[in-house]
């Protein structure tokens, strides 16, 4: 299994020990004679692995006291609701930055709560890039940004400094680098790229930003009765909450953030370095606001293209066709991707090229 | 692994093969060198994997071409809210039966989307029965009931016939048991007893009914939008709909529903013919509303508590403490409990007896 270089988008490649664990678990869990998926959410057993869960990422992100993590259903496409009802009061407005498909979707669900206004936006030029920021002052609710946008392949470097409550989706970001949390009133992210598999999303909340939006709340989105019932509102996903625990383990087994920072930054150097070396082919977002998660690039000559394409599967490669909107090509190297793989599609890159010059 | 009897209530017992396939899944799934939970789930793998759980669902339970199934997330907690939002009109109202906690937290959920009444209530009488309920007219947009409750040990054996929408939580006892499903406008079930793991909720909906409740929905909890998408609007929680998929296979492969509630019924005949028989425990709920699915009891002698636990124990039996709120007894019987479990826990309730007497 370790032959295939798997740059999916998302579900997306997971270290081979917390598959392996995952596994083990499934077929009987701590040697109790039951498997994971087939014991009460209550149990003892379960209850620390929800447990261990939340106090790893407290540890990888440094959190504060006053922080509260959930593990919860829905992926980032529910905490956009989740988000408005628990910071956007009725007289007020939330401000929100348009950089692409899933912020514009943030927008959608906001408004449908109370008022969300677009404050920058980068759609005139293709989502390339993240947008010039306007300082949001304290007459907004909240600035609600989204910290990587895996179709175009940008990131921010850098995070506004509003005079609101920052609210950041890091679904595709979150782990891959330091940052510091106490910037922000709430984060949240799906799962299923640098923390685990699909069905289970992260929040990260100021409590002490918490219960101020003034309007009833439906339960299920209510932060703060899942935080009273630390998670357990109702019956987990079990199976997402474990594997997400083990690749929790497995970053901090690694060194945490700061190491895992290191390797990607190195990923992405090497993957960037040959699209622009590379005369064949040409990057898609713009130099300054490129993703070290998804590099996004095309062939100048979409006739290379079939023979680009059997030579990367024929190098072991998987998942890096372009989303649908954008065509060429995506390279995702979230945290359990080796620079071997970029290697791997490096050398196959700089291979089409000694062959066409 | 096979000597546990658990009788768990949920998250609860799943079939050897369901696990077994699951497990293997995590490590590689069909041969292609990638793990269940790290490839897309718009890969041609995952995509056939979701198609044949809808699609075991439609056969299992004879669905009409009008009804659609789709797996989502939230569990009924979310589902409460769901239903009030597609199928409570502003201007209408709902009726509710209160049949214990889920019944209730339905209730409350629809009240805060619109007017929600009690038009039947077991609450008085501890919830102990399933209350006779009033003719519901046209003039409710629909009735809503809870077909089983796991905590009290109660179950509907008929269901109403309103002039209205019929909607049900079925997420004790879906699949345990035929069900004429052009009753229902619409069905929805936690996986997490049945039909699969903890982290997916089904949704059996008549799409003629749909789309009349005229009123902005929140995109997570619009059907409509979910069936455009057949069930990836968002990514799918991959793992909990895999298994669930190994699980309808398995109860396929067994009957279907005919042969399990044949099973079933044997299962609840000799558990509640011991309770009743044996002089030392009395039964929890009214004889008439017995639930197949959790046989609730009491021993008539709360001092032998502590014998009893130890000989179950001793007998590789797990999981049959009552729910705090009633302490006594569960045994639940779910769909992948074998007969020969229940037939230990009714040799250890003899035994139990025999040394008393």
């Amino acid at each position: 299994m370790s032959k295939i270089h798997n740059f999916s988008a998302g579900p997306c490649i997971l270290p081979p020990q917390v598959i392996e664990g995952a596994a083990d678990a499934v077929t009987e869990l701590n040697g109790i004679g039951l498997s994971l998926i087939e014991i009460s959410h209550r149990s003892k057993d379960f209850v620390a692995v929800m447990d261990e869960a939340r106090q790893l990422v407290r540890e990888l992100l440094n959190l504060p006291d006053r922080y509260e993590v959930l593990f919860l259903q829905g992926g980032a496409s529910l905490g956009f609701l989740t988000t408005a009802y628990n910071f956007l009061s009725p007289d007020g407005k939330a401000a929100y930055v348009n950089t692409g498909t899933w912020a514009k979707s943030a927008v959608k669900e906001a408004n449908f709560v109370g008022k969300a206004e677009v404050v920058a936006s980068s759609e005139t030029e293709g989502n390339k890039l993240i947008p010039e920021i306007p300082h949001v002052g304290s007459d907004y609710d909240y600035l609600h940004i989204t910290s990587n946008n895996t179709i175009y392949g940008t990131q921010y470097k850098s995070f506004p400094k509003p005079d609101c409550n920052l609210i950041c989706d890091m679904s595709s970001d979150i782990f891959s680098k330091e940052i510091n949390v106490e910037d922000f009133a709430l984060i949240y992210a799906g799962a299923q790229k640098n923390m685990g598999p699909a069905g289970t999303v992260l929040y990260i909340v100021d409590t002490e930003k918490l219960g101020k939006s003034n309007r009833p709340i439906p339960s299920y989105l209510d932060l703060q009765i899942h935080i009273k019932k630390e998670s357990m509102f109702n019956t987990p996903p079990v199976f997402p909450v474990y594997a997400s625990m083990l690749m929790l383990r497995w970053l901090k087994d690694l060194g945490g953030v700061k190491e895992i920072a290191t390797l990607n930054r190195q990923k992405a150097d090497l993957m960037y370095s040959e699209i622009d070396r590379n005369s064949l082919f040409v990057g898609h977002a713009e130099a300054a606001h490129r993703s070290d998660m998804n590099a996004t690039f095309m062939l100048k000559d979409e006739n290379l293209g079939a023979e680009f394409d059997e030579m990367w599967k024929a190098a072991g490669i998987s998942g890096i066709k372009g989303h649908r909107s954008i065509g060429g090509y995506r390279a995702s190297m979230y945290n359990a991707l080796p620079i071997a793989s970029v290697q791997a599609l490096v050398d196959v890159m700089k291979e089409l090229e000694s062959k066409k010059s």
